[in-house]
């Protein structure tokens, strides 16, 4: 199996799909393509990219292939343990994959304006009326989820699943715009942010080359 | 079980959710919650609606709520028979699923320039670039469908699957709009338009009594 992801600093996608990739337990070998680099323009319009649009990540096992992170999470589901990724509980099962979708398809104001850099810290950052609202929203997800399924465990549904790889990139969004939080979401932040595969992930961004303007925060 | 939606001549997530429910067999209520209504307006306020932020279609089934099209069809899917809604093959059901989560998440001008209204055609509609490239988009992910699993059936796997439920308010925005298509997506786009559920939908936005400005099209 072979993932195709972006810069690590940069492509939130990429690390949703790579962090299911490492909960599967499943091998697989990875190929970096930084986004808005000249190898990448012309890498995709070979076939490998072209499945997903132009866009990442991208996962090839033998002939078939998966271009979406949530469907990812599906594959790696199907291939490894569901229980890896979807609580075993109906009901919990329902309200995570209703926020795990909820996460694909929205908070467009928060992906917009606060994008992701694992790198960076922003000091200054002025918050938007619509940004706020995003992030009222995912805590209060977050809060209904601890609540009714997190028991004792340090995750939203008590153990690490597929809710809390999608939620992962909000979280270094967090820390990158210092956003304040309610207590009880400092301290789920702060076991995402100390998860082996988050620190991983965030160790290896480091030491990427590529610096790219249009992912860099306003100064 | 109870599912809530919003008017079936305009919301096409809403379409989705109970396309979905239809495949499954299951027994289902329906709740019509017309968008941009006071009626809307004081009841979203309620906790039958809140649990979607504000959004439809919700379906609820005893003290479960399950907030997004895609984890309604995951829901139904697991509830009455996956083969209703996810190919068999391997290879053929991670493609099906990597098409409705980009269906899910994509095809933002489309969405925005393009409203759904299966009571209305329009006969000067201008394509912007940012349209076109979204439909050429999609009439490539049909092809590949069609050609790789269509076999001698009339949808894009074959049978009726969650792809095509994914795609029909596309179709009836196709329609709508009077785009022009190939000759494989105009049959495709043919057989969805008379899919018995389509139809009943159809039906039934005909005889709704809203009128709602903001989803009408510029005249």
């Amino acid at each position: 199996m072979k993932l195709i992801i972006g810069n690590r600093a940069y492509s939130s996608w990429s690390m949703r799909g790579w962090l299911a990739m490492k909960a599967s337990g499943l091998e697989f070998e990875e190929l970096v393509v930084p986004l808005f680099d000249e190898q990448w323009d012309e890498k995709r319009e070979g076939n490998e990219f072209a499945a997903g649009g132009g866009k990442v990540p991208i996962l090839w096992c033998d002939d078939t292939v998966i271009w979406d992170s949530l469907a990812i999470i599906e594959y790696c589901a199907e291939k490894s343990d569901p229980g890896i990724f979807w609580p075993e509980d109906e009901g919990a099962r329902a309200m995570a994959r209703s926020m795990a979708c909820e996460m694909h398809s929205s908070f467009t104001a928060l992906r917009r304006e606060m994008p992701m850099n694992v790198r960076r810290r922003v000091d200054d950052f002025q918050m938007s009326d619509e940004v706020r609202a995003d992030i009222d929203r995912i805590l209060q997800l977050w809060a209904q989820a601890r609540a009714r399924y997190g028991g004792t465990g340090d995750y939203l549904f008590g153990e690490w699943n597929a809710v809390d790889m999608m939620f992962a990139p909000v979280i270094t969004r967090f820390l990158t715009y210092q956003v304040q939080l309610p207590k009880f979401a400092a301290a789920y932040s702060y076991f995402v942010l100390h998860h082996p595969h988050v620190v991983e992930w965030i160790e290896l961004a480091q030491e990427e080359p590529w610096e790219i303007e249009a992912y860099e925060p306003a100064k």
